[in-house]
């Protein structure tokens, strides 16, 4: 009796024809992170469940894959990477401050899947701990403008809002009981996904806005139509909330982050929006989407913020904190799409074929040469008719095929067949490797 | 109230003075590996539990981390990487033959934690499917060196044997059937960790074996005492397995294997080694394990073997292949104790430090510049005193402190620092990049 070779629904396997490509975009992600000051962290997938539990909020709750282990302890599988690090902050009380960390993992939530979301996916973060400084805020939008442009992404927006904003906003019409606030945010941030009327309706249906409030949120949200420069829209929304101390400070902070982007010169690449909420309870200042410019409706790529408070449910003194988070997949995914990611599924630039069984140990050495040499080398690992071998060679894209049959052992030499042209080239043994490269 | 912050018991953070060497190591792995003709593949955390129970033995599905998940469904967190990849193989019917993959990732083993047993690690594994010719045993085995080498350990030794031999042997001694045979090898498998007398307890009292039966599988074990080379060895055995087919074949793969092992120049490093018996089930030929010289007792660190008959557990048709674990953890750890791995806190060449709040803009602009011109930069986040980021500096291990004061910036240039001389030198801004490696 077989068993169904079969996946999960909302999972999925990388086979090596995008895993490749995949892998390469993650060691560009790393090397961006770490060239901006970023040293990696590793935490497990599993957590004690109160460890996760209540800290993303009712939904993220309910999408936690959670079950008891064998010591009948209740134990969750990470939501996120931001739970986690602020875990880590608080738990190691000597962990030099300012600590920045990135971190690549793979998290899970229990979605509906549907096309293009699964249940199983990678991201990557970086966050800065231990500074409430706008600098911080810069720092991170920074290093994830620099993994964009790394992966050769060129026309893409970071769309920039602070909580403090929102909430001020929100205080102007009434809204200030911090479960309402949350719920408001929470419905604003969906409505890139379901427009203004569905997000009314869910803010009165669901949230319980008097009517009144809700016109007052989309009278605010709608402060920047026609879109104005940055300046301009901060301009514009000081005099609208001057009489509140928190809407002034996050004017204020936004007012320094635009200023360090414009010192950064990635001024084409930012902008303010007043709709940017994030579904997450724990933003309390800077939040941040990024969109594709040629595929907005992928929805955001890179998103993140301030979360000056999260620190704090792990330990008594907060510790203030900021960070960003790429999906990675969903990128990939879109950069597939576009024809910005070249796939290949050889990672050899040679084939050693087996003439024979009697002279694999011939091949054995060759091979062992080139990789000596520093020549990404595939010995094809079976003494099979040549015939299969060059074909094997051909639909894996391995560009060079290099065999020694009797009469190219005999000479010392080697034959090497470059299959795009289908050239042949006679090279002694001993000048292989040096010559692969021109063949 | 707080979160107690805290791991669960047999897990762990890497922290980045240890994760950005291990991360170093893990890049050193792929590109290894890739260089040797595997590419990645990437299979999920969570499988459908009866993809994985039963396919490791009884202790393997006794250490499953299984549940049901928010659909019902009875899922388990991956053991290993072997069987997804079986899983992979069968499920994909046009995944081109022989198929050769590496895959780095994590798995999780609700084993009793103890000094140096986790219950989530990470394994590094190669594996070539689709064919049983021993040139893919040798090309596992030439990875496998290669990725050891090139992760700076010199004394290792890689110890073989063949199942086939240790099944051939049992056989002369009356154990044929199967549950009885696995049972003997995963006894005879602790032979290193429990030593002879608690290997010879565990055959009378839980596998049931007659004393003469447990006297004559050591009599086969001690065949190589004193060592012998390989070859030696081999012609020993010869006459003792003559009569069982199956030994004579496991002796020719071992010679075959050995006669490629010599061709790649690989001598010094693989011994044969009858006690070698490996825990899991489901090898049927060449097994390998690899312990450094210096640290045997820390057990094998990269372990793997044939597994003709695992994928024929996904489909009709069996598929042959042969695989090696790298087992990264535990070799990092060892690593670090025989002081072969240099730990840093820093990723960053050059920290820019904040004069002060007015001036940050500044500090952001020569940050960014340094990054345009491809060096590795930080900037630390806040406008804090300056001894508390210099301080910084030197508790990470930067090399170098940039700083801008009035004076600096009215002539257009920045000090550097190098803290470990405390020599400064002043440098045209527009000069700074190109200067930073001899500064």
């Amino acid at each position: 009796m077989t068993t169904q070779p079969r996946l999960l629904r909302g999972f999925r396997d990388y086979l090596p024809e995008t895993m490749i490509a995949k892998e390469a975009m993650l060691r560009e992600v790393a090397r961006t992170f770490e060239a901006h000051g970023f040293a990696p962290l590793q935490t497990p997938a599993l957590e004690h469940e109160d460890v996760l539990l209540g800290k993303c909020g009712d939904e993220g709750d309910r999408l936690l894959y959670r079950f008891r282990d064998l010591g009948d302890r209740p134990v969750a599988m990470r939501y996120d990477l931001t739970v986690p690090l602020a875990r880590v902050v608080a738990q190691y009380a000597d962990l030099e401050q300012p600590f920045r960390r990135y971190q690549i993992g793979t998290v899970w939530r229990a979605e509906k899947p549907s096309p293009g979301r699964y249940r199983e996916f990678m991201q990557c973060d970086v966050d800065i701990t231990g500074t409430d400084a706008m600098l911080a805020d810069a720092e991170i939008l920074a290093a994830g403008a620099a993994v964009l442009r790394n992966l050769g992404v060129a026309r893409f927006v970071i769309r920039v809002n602070n909580r403090k904003i929102l909430n001020a906003a929100l205080a102007r019409v009434g809204v200030v009981e911090e479960p309402v606030v949350k719920a408001t945010l929470r419905a604003v941030d969906k409505l890139a996904k379901v427009g203004e009327a569905g997000v009314r309706a869910e803010l009165g249906r669901e949230v319980g806005l008097e009517a009144g409030a809700i016109d007052g949120v989309f009278e605010f949200l709608g402060r920047n139509r026609p879109p104005a420069a940055p300046a301009v829209l901060l301009d514009r929304l000081a005099p609208l909330l001057a009489a509140q101390p928190e809407g002034v400070q996050g004017l204020a902070e936004l007012r320094e982050l635009l200023g360090y982007v414009a010192a950064m010169g990635l001024g084409e690449h930012v902008e303010v929006d007043l709709s940017i909420a994030r579904g997450l309870d724990y933003y309390t200042g800077t939040i941040y989407e990024t969109f594709l410019r040629d595929r907005e409706d992928s929805g955001s790529i890179m998103s993140g913020g301030r979360y000056d408070g999260l620190i704090g449910v792990f330990r008594k003194e907060p510790v203030p904190a900021v960070g960003i988070s790429l999906g990675i997949d969903r990128l990939f995914a879109t950069l597939l799409e576009l024809g910005l990611v070249r796939t290949t599924r050889a990672t050899a630039a040679v084939l050693v074929a087996v003439f024979d069984a009697a002279s694999a140990c011939d091949a054995v050495r060759l091979a062992a040469a080139l990789r000596r040499a520093g020549v990404p080398t595939e010995l094809y690992p079976a003494p099979d008719r040549l015939k299969k071998q060059f074909r094997y060679a051909d639909r894996k894209g391995i560009a060079l095929v290099a065999l020694a049959g009797p009469d190219e052992r005999a000479a010392g030499s080697v034959k090497v067949k470059r299959l795009e042209t289908g050239q042949e080239t006679i090279v002694p043994e001993a000048e292989l490797a040096a010559r692969i490269p021109s063949l």
